[in-house]
């Protein structure tokens, strides 16, 4: 008791000391160091009682996964990794965390949403922001020139997140991308395929993916008079237009950034068009932009992609888009962004009107980048990359949501019997019992009691969806059987001991 | 190139406010924003010429996944989480990061092993330490007093990393827990039967299962005389017994944490037991141990958990050692490890003998912990729990170097069939066939050339072991056939194209 006296003196002591720091504006460095000592004295003093005083919670922006939720996400992911495999893919891992310079230099403006780790000695750190840096690094770091790899891994930003849309500060990003040299356009329409397929597999309902080039996109900008040097600034704000009107994004064009009117309403022109085919044709031969070389190679290209799209019959749900930008500073050629729109009827009057009012938000994006490895090589030698990434907790929150609505019974275990005991010292017997399944592969559990009753044994089997109970008893053991119970139909037949293993797996190879 | 002279100045002028403020030690704080403005500026001039001035590598003690060790990596886990499944497991996942409160007070002496955040503003952030504390901050946050789950994911620790013996700073957990208020060692023989079942399994070789108890540590301490306010310290020491020799532990307990040299001696002579049921029934008679009441808790408990282990058919390799400590403050009860041993006959001896010579190392561990639960609980309400976790890092070690020495071929793609052309100016027709084959679920891929020779595309298969290459010529695409070529034993055959999926399936329906 005198210590917990003491102990809370301290506390109290130690609490003054933070906070005279902080009046006196001292160095984050050494206020940070005596919270740290608060926090510990605190912690003791919780421990004296068993107990901690503070908000029991996950950090900001993060949440834990329950049972049920990990099944759904399972499941989405097999559908996702099962798909890249049928494109040929291997996976690679790489760490959580990189040197902080390998991230420097490659976001633009997003940069700031980095979280980097606390210097406590030795290199400075930094939690991943994307997977595909880390696989330019992995890519440079190795001389590798060819890989296709899927990488499935929780990424982190700290950005201000909107949960319930599905927008967290650590969320899992699944990526698929081609590296090698190879000829134009074959491995991008590739890349779009694949999330079709996705798109389509995971049944989210109706879904469009806007295209447009890089290449194009600067060509605009050169021939609507934007100087070279603001080519990524004006990027930016065109990628804000599926969030703001027009009339916003020109003020902060012209009002922000410095651009002429003229040359901002030039580019309104340009980013309110959308189409496929008959749209590059027209745009080849527009008077402005086809004196671009570079948006000329875009449009070219687009063409051919357009054309291997129809090959792979997905052409449909596409649409070239010049309003489509994309924040990241990395990309050089084709960019995607897929987004899940309200319903047929929609879609289709999306084609001729407004984009933006329909989309529910975008699922998965990518592009090409042909630059980004070359800039970790010591000798700059490039790889040309293409590839996509899946937001899965968007999707996740589509799923959740659905099952919710759906009065859906979700299993969270695979158990296929229990092993039960009619009457009570039947512990023993139980054990062995379950061992034997085990043993042969059999997934079954025992309640940890003594002697539990025969009723909560079968409840607990209608709660988790065990679909068959083992019951033994004096007179089962006796005769070398084993009851075997349908918890569903609660229909019982005796099954010879040595039968049973495969009693089981007969009556649950469905599940 | 006038710009380029300026960011070189500038980089230089801000290296050198950097070194200068290190050499005034000048606040941490303040040197690291000043090395990120450096950071960022080198790396601005590095993207001018397309690349950056640094090294490539992967942080300290942390690694790359290449898609073999993927492979092995995958196969693992396959064997772990079904062994879990097959106890009737669900699974959780948590955030990488916890509330840097959370994991304050658990750890005792290796807290400062915890890697924290930077304080961007916001919460104060820690990586986790383990999978423990986030379950039972988990538990007490939802208010859940009975789960079954597994959880699979990486934690962290700033430890030097022996990387060679598969030490790490970043490394995977493979945790099985129950959490609930069930009858005694029950649930704790379950979790050894399941360290027996996933180590057999795993076919690493010999392995032991060392098993003691807090409860008879702690009245060991008590009747050789260790003050109460010792016993955590004492603890720490005892448990580098499988890394240091007797007498550097006793110089520690005696010269470094002020322990009476009779009480260390004491010690000594119990620490070198281990036996099984029979050890148990002599310390249960011992003069000296019986005195204690929690020693004898523990060893009646120990004597129940030695029945059920023989009932599970487990007891040959799990060995009741005094020696056994475990460094982790939480445990209250049963703690276990185990540890790969060299040879059947290495382990014989080692029974009687010493034996840290014979052991490579610990592959698993867990214990009791009945209080970690009531830490986060507003009311103290206490939840239960034991568990066990795979060290799979060291395990993913002797599997490679396995595979290694075994010449094994190891795939890192699933891929059944190449879809390939026997002559030029084809492309479309394979994105055709091989949309065909995507749509019917066989995992297929192209060449991303538009004119491959054949002789690379037959290589490209031998290399990745695809076993199936679909060629088309013209002559196959007017009779609507595909020549199928087995690529080992090189026979090919003519498939009618309706008939192609099929065929894929048949043939590898076993890859």
């Amino acid at each position: 008791m005198a210590d917990r006296a003491r102990l809370e003196i301290a506390v109290r002591e130690q609490g003054e000391r933070v906070r005279k720091l902080k009046a006196e504006k001292a160095p984050q460095d050494q206020i940070s160091e005596e919270l740290a000592k608060l926090l510990e004295l605190k912690a003791q003093l919780g421990t004296n009682d068993g107990r901690q005083q503070f908000v029991l919670k996950t950090p900001k922006g993060t949440r834990d996964y329950n049972p049920k939720q990990m099944a759904i996400r399972e499941k989405v992911f097999s559908t996702i990794i099962n798909c890249f495999k049928r494109h040929g893919a291997e996976t690679i891992d790489t760490p959580v965390f990189e040197l902080k310079e390998t991230l420097t230099g490659k976001y633009g403006e997003d940069s700031k949403l980095i979280y980097d780790l606390k210097d406590q000695g030795g290199e400075l750190l930094s939690l991943r922001y994307d997977l595909t840096v880390p696989f330019a690094r992995y890519l440079a770091m190795n001389k590798i020139t060819n890989i296709k790899r899927y990488h499935i891994a929780k990424v982190y930003r700290r950005d201000n997140p909107a949960m319930t849309r599905g927008r967290y500060r650590e969320f899992y990003q699944c990526d698929f991308d081609i590296a090698g040299q190879y000829d134009p356009m074959i491995p991008d329409a590739e890349c779009l395929k694949i999330v079709h397929e996705i798109l389509s597999e995971l049944q989210l309902g109706e879904f469009l993916i806007k295209v447009n080039d890089r290449r194009v996109l600067d060509g605009m900008f050169e021939v609507c008079g934007v100087p070279a040097d603001k080519f990524r600034t004006i990027c930016s704000s065109v990628d804000k237009m599926d969030k703001m009107a027009w009339e916003e994004v020109k003020n902060e064009m012209v009002a922000e950034k410095g651009l002429a009117p003229e040359a901002a309403d030039k580019i309104g022109e340009y980013v309110q068009l959308n189409g496929r085919t008959e749209l590059i044709d027209k745009l080849v031969q527009d008077a402005k932009l086809s004196q671009s070389k570079v948006a000329l190679e875009g449009l070219n290209d687009m063409k051919q992609l357009f054309a291997y799209l129809t090959l792979f019959g997905v052409e449909e749900r596409v649409l070239f888009d010049l309003s489509l930008a994309r924040g990241l500073d990395y990309y050089t050629g084709v960019i995607y962004e897929a987004v899940l729109v309200q319903s047929q009827a929609d879609m289709q009057t999306q084609q001729n009107e407004h984009c933006e009012s329909v989309s529910v938000g975008s699922v998965a994006a990518g592009g090409r980048y042909d630059g980004l490895v070359g800039m970790f090589d010591p000798k700059g030698r490039k790889v040309p990359c293409v590839g996509l990434s899946v937001g899965i907790e968007r999707i996740f929150s589509i799923m959740e949501q659905r099952v919710e609505a759906s009065d859906q019974k979700i299993r969270t275990t695979e158990t296929q019997v229990l092993v039960a005991a009619a009457q009570k010292k039947l512990l023993e017997e139980r054990m062995t019992l379950v061992a034997e399944l085990w043993k042969a592969g059999i997934k079954a559990e025992i309640m940890y009691k003594k002697n539990p009753k025969l009723l909560n044994q079968l409840q607990y089997c209608e709660e988790t969806g065990i679909p068959l109970v083992a019951i033994i008893g004096e007179q089962e053991l006796k005769d070398g059987v084993v009851k075997l119970r349908d918890v569903s139909t609660r229909e019982e037949v005796d099954v010879a001991r040595e039968n049973l293993t495969e009693e089981v797996r007969k009556r649950t190879c469905q599940s």
